[in-house]
């Protein structure tokens, strides 16, 4: 489905609304000029057509219909192709979703196919249309743009998983309850994302170094400032991959602690009561000369020193703090 | 075994059937010619006659008879040995089967060796066959083809783990089985496949910078192509590694926590029956002055406060949600 | 707010107190002439403002204003962007507390914008202009200086980890408490920090190796120590966190080994107890002939066989030390 | 003690039997002469004179008294000094043993000093008489057969693991056996042997590379051959490392699932005995007025109760599978 | 303090006894002329004045007062900055103590400080003015002496570690005590023995590849020598480490092991006494019509009934090896 297709000259939209196809081919004349198609799941046969008018390589078009690739920045000669994956959190289900937008950059047109949820991209080319400044730059002021949204949405989902990770930790250290499950999969979503982030580095640093000869250098600083933010999300993706390890491990030991907890507490109990049932089974025997037995005051006694045992055994417990 | 073998030019097969080793061998006169022989399992005798033919160095022809070799790419002045592992998934056996495919290279022909199974070339050679347009690029195009497949064909196998792994994941949090075996056997399967695929990633790169001075631009593309597909498959199979290791952990939280589970219904139950035998016991004592047994009520009584004390029990551990 | 702005030429300050922007703006007109502007958590529109008068590019400014960002340097042409991540160990609450320094530096000024508790630079600049030889050499003076503060003051947070760590230790072995919650704590903290740290150490190389192209030899040398000083406090951090793991597996252990402790001191007690109670429950049986029942002497000997049971049974758990 | 020592020329040995070492000094005239000289754990003073006939670098002779050397190229102006550490495996003890072979080897000289068991290098020196035209290449040749028998016997060590770890999955997931101790000494030798190997491989890469300056083309394949070998032999010493570690993880699991088994069946069978007794307890009260007490069939119903509860106990345990 | 001071000519002391501090500054004419100044824990008055004499830099001579650096290599122009740290096994408190050693190094001089036990150098001198044409290489080889010393001093503290794992290993596997303990106190020494030493790599390598300009290639191979064992002692370092890491979890997994063992024996005991216990409470219970407990054989058949239940429980918990 194309979503928005427009003509750009030096950094101003030419017309109101969306350009067929056939005259978006043929009005890209000058330096200043650009098209910038977007389009969103488009079938086989609207991919195969725009890859025939712009001349898109084969292979990049194949990648394009096929989804489910790694981040990465391709040149083939005097065009580029660029895979990026947007990510959102759930934090409903604690699940990172991914989009993909793959970009087909050349001088003259900036062509972005989105799947999955994460990949609005309606704001983007709004915010930039707002500043002809940077749209001037061409192509590449929409690469920035892109990335720059791309990786900002990053921030919340380290966040939402920030939040997940303290929850846990209450979780485990607060109310003694088993969260090996939801340890599990949050750090599941953590390899997960941080397995569809880190291939990005890779690009945004060959962007940040020039990937594009032509691109000056201001905007060179705006695509390190893209990459910089990615590094941090990156860092911190690995610090959540270290935490929840170690969220793991202690959540063995706390297992083991209150294992050994309830064990005691279980054979003070079992103390408490095997005493005086002993004792009972004392007097249970059937000896001719016992003499308490014959006693009035021996029952009350025998019981008196079942209570006087369990008394004693319960204080002492408390005292070692099994119970 | 020679499975086919075909001579070449501009990219269209000269003949129909399979061409004579001797007549193939003499057939390479232009610089548009190959020669395409395929090999399934040769005995050390059939290699040696290739060899002789085709002027093979003996290193990589030894490396040929004796299979088990690691991926590679080294290069003989003119020609080239290459060694791919090809794998299959067997979903029942939850294994990884592993082929391989050894190519010798130079302008002139392309012979191929296949050992086991997951190596079958035929679909390889009639696809390229049906490509002139590409075959045209000589031996090259043949290799770029053969290592398509042999790296497209580990999607299944990362696919099929993914499965099993998800699998796994329901098996230990769900149904509360030990999966330990199938845990430990799936990690090692995965190890396995990495120790076997991420070898590949140097000679695909080599490649990928043009490890044939002669290729052109175009196939480049083509091994870049490749190369991705496996960094791809690289990564997926680190982080099921990642996953599996996590897996491995949580499955011993898990049986931590069953275990705590077991021991405090066990100890709820063993209060249940224990405190009514206490009672009991008390009854059972000979004191000759116990009142209450010889009232008509007594037994009835008794029976009374165990039924009280186990249900008052049983509350209290349900409510503590140790039953 | 504006802490100190203060105009030096040839290492001496020019003025008591504290200059208006608009002077410091313009009075910067030889070779030797610096302002040095300390802001502490400015508003939104006092950096605007300063980043108008002093012509600080945009990226680095939206930096400034929203703090958590990672240790980095970023040179902007003829200026440089410095993000530092000071650090104070609370010893209270065994928590790290980070703050946030912004350096703007070009040759005509050095801006600081500080973020958060631990990032006080008041002793910094009274130190230097009381060694004007050392200020002489410009913003990178001021530069080195900041730098230093930073990097010592990690010394002290790395101490206060290790005492914890040696605290952990005595509590884990000695006083046989459970200490996960502590030790998962610290490790965090640990964890963070190193994440907060390591990435000054690519910064403070680069400036090692000449990132300010104009810095004297000498000048480098103080950089020098700066970096080694980073590198020495990041490889102790490197060795806390190995230590923190395997104080969380030793940990892991101990519980094992004191739980197994545990069942063994209760089992031997129930063998002490079930003896006693098993020879009462002979003596319990209600068999017609069993001639000691009538013994006058049968009550006490059956007391002193449990009696001799009890202290057999005791000193036999005391020997194999389950007791 | 010298093994052996004979003069080539042109790749022919040039008498019968062993030469004296003062003959062998002298014999070397043209360029395709050399002497190749083998000594089996000789004395200091057996060491000192070769060292002074042939003009051998006092440190390189220092590390050749004292053995455990780690594998090492060294290269002395006109001279190389290379250490390799040859194993071999102990299937009785599931040991590697590990010998020492260092060579001196210039234009004209070979001298190979052997320590420990599994060094024999008789059969190299004769399979090379036996292929002058490889020995023709001179020392080079010398170096290189030896090279590739030590690394060659480092395939069966591998393999000899590979069987032991097989063997141990058996043992644990099979015979439920703690295979603790044989797991971990089995890990201890793939620490050790990859400790041993790991370091060959910066000297064989360099040889690979030319480091003999005066190396034709040809030879050097032969080394990339031995160096392919030896890094495959390096890559599955690291995979098996990585399953000890797995085996070491799920035989933690297992033992966990175990003990959680058997504390299982434990109590379903305390719960079968303390239900009768409980019933037994209950009758054996002293209550004058229990009416079953009187019954005839009493005690056979009591009885028939007990076994009643018995055998629902059993099948429900065994429904739940405690049993 | 100052240990020693002498001027050496062409490599031969110029004196006996010590130089005072003030001639020693001044009788460096010639090229081949050094003074060796050795001091053990300055004061900082003392420093300062040998600093002021010398000419060293602040920032070196600030790294000397106060001890606990890192090992590294700096150069000030003319002169070098070595720290080094040695180190001693205590074996009785199984604790690796370090010393420092700092040496300032110029053509004309070399300055030893050191600080703590481990840093005797006073036989590094004898040793080397015992060889003049050693010494004849100046301060450089002075250096390379007391590196050496440093190095070799680290083989027997890595073989201490060694024996002390040894021991760990018999305790865990044959004695059964729980070892986390020392298990624990052995890495920690390993981890910090690790990152002191491990970063003594870069320095030596440095000066292996020639650090000193002036150094000839003789010399070089004798650091070249020093860095090849500093290299094997931080392998074995490496190796003992993952050593102890594996020696944690097997203790780990021979911890659940036992207990396991424990529960089941107590088990097998706990059913040995229940049995009969069980017997013994049905024939206490009080039916008129119970036909055994009113023939005379009855109580001896009841206790014969119970010695036959416990022998064939013994018999069958000693055959499924509980007991």
């Amino acid at each position: 489905m194309i979503v928005d297709c427009a003509h750009y000259r030096d950094g101003v939209r030419q017309h109101e609304g969306q350009l067929p196809l056939d005259v978006a081919e043929s009005c890209v004349v000058g330096d200043g000029d650009f098209v910038w198609l977007g389009l969103f799941e488009p079938t086989v046969e609207e991919l195969r057509d725009v890859g025939a008018r712009f001349g898109l390589h084969e292979l990049a078009l194949e990648d394009a219909y096929g989804a489910h690739q790694r981040p990465k920045l391709e040149d083939y000669e005097d065009s580029y192709f660029i895979v990026l994956r947007p990510a959102r959190y759930d934090d409903e289900e604690e699940e990172v979703e991914f989009g993909e937008i793959m970009l087909f950059v050349s001088r003259t047109y900036v062509i972005a196919v989105r799947h999955g949820a994460a990949s609005e991209l309606k704001g983007v080319r709004r915010n930039l249309e707002a500043h002809p400044e940077l749209l001037q730059a061409g192509p590449a002021a929409a690469v920035w743009a892109i990335l720059d949204k791309v990786v900002d949405d990053y921030q919340p989902v380290v966040e939402g998983i920030d939040n997940d990770i303290t929850e846990v930790e209450t979780e485990i250290f607060g109310e003694q309850e088993d969260a090996t499950r939801r340890i599990y999969f949050l750090k599941r979503e953590v390899i997960e994302f941080h397995h569809a982030t880190a291939p990005l580095l890779g690009p945004l640093e060959s962007l940040e170094r020039g990937a594009f000869p032509t691109m000056d250098d201001q905007l060179r600083r705006y695509f390190r400032d893209v990459a910089d933010h990615a590094r941090r999300a990156d860092e911190q993706v690995t610090a959540q991959r270290e935490l929840l390890t170690s969220i793991l491990e202690a959540n063995l030991a706390l297992l083991g602690a209150r294992t050994s907890t309830t064990v005691r507490s279980i054979s003070g109990w079992a103390a408490i009561i095997a005493v005086p049932t002993f004792l009972a089974s004392i007097w249970g025997m059937n000896f001719t000369h016992m003499p308490e037995l014959d006693k009035p005051w021996g029952y009350w006694i025998a019981l008196a020193m079942m209570a006087v045992a369990v008394i004693l055994l319960y204080r002492f417990f408390k005292r070692i703090a099994w119970l």
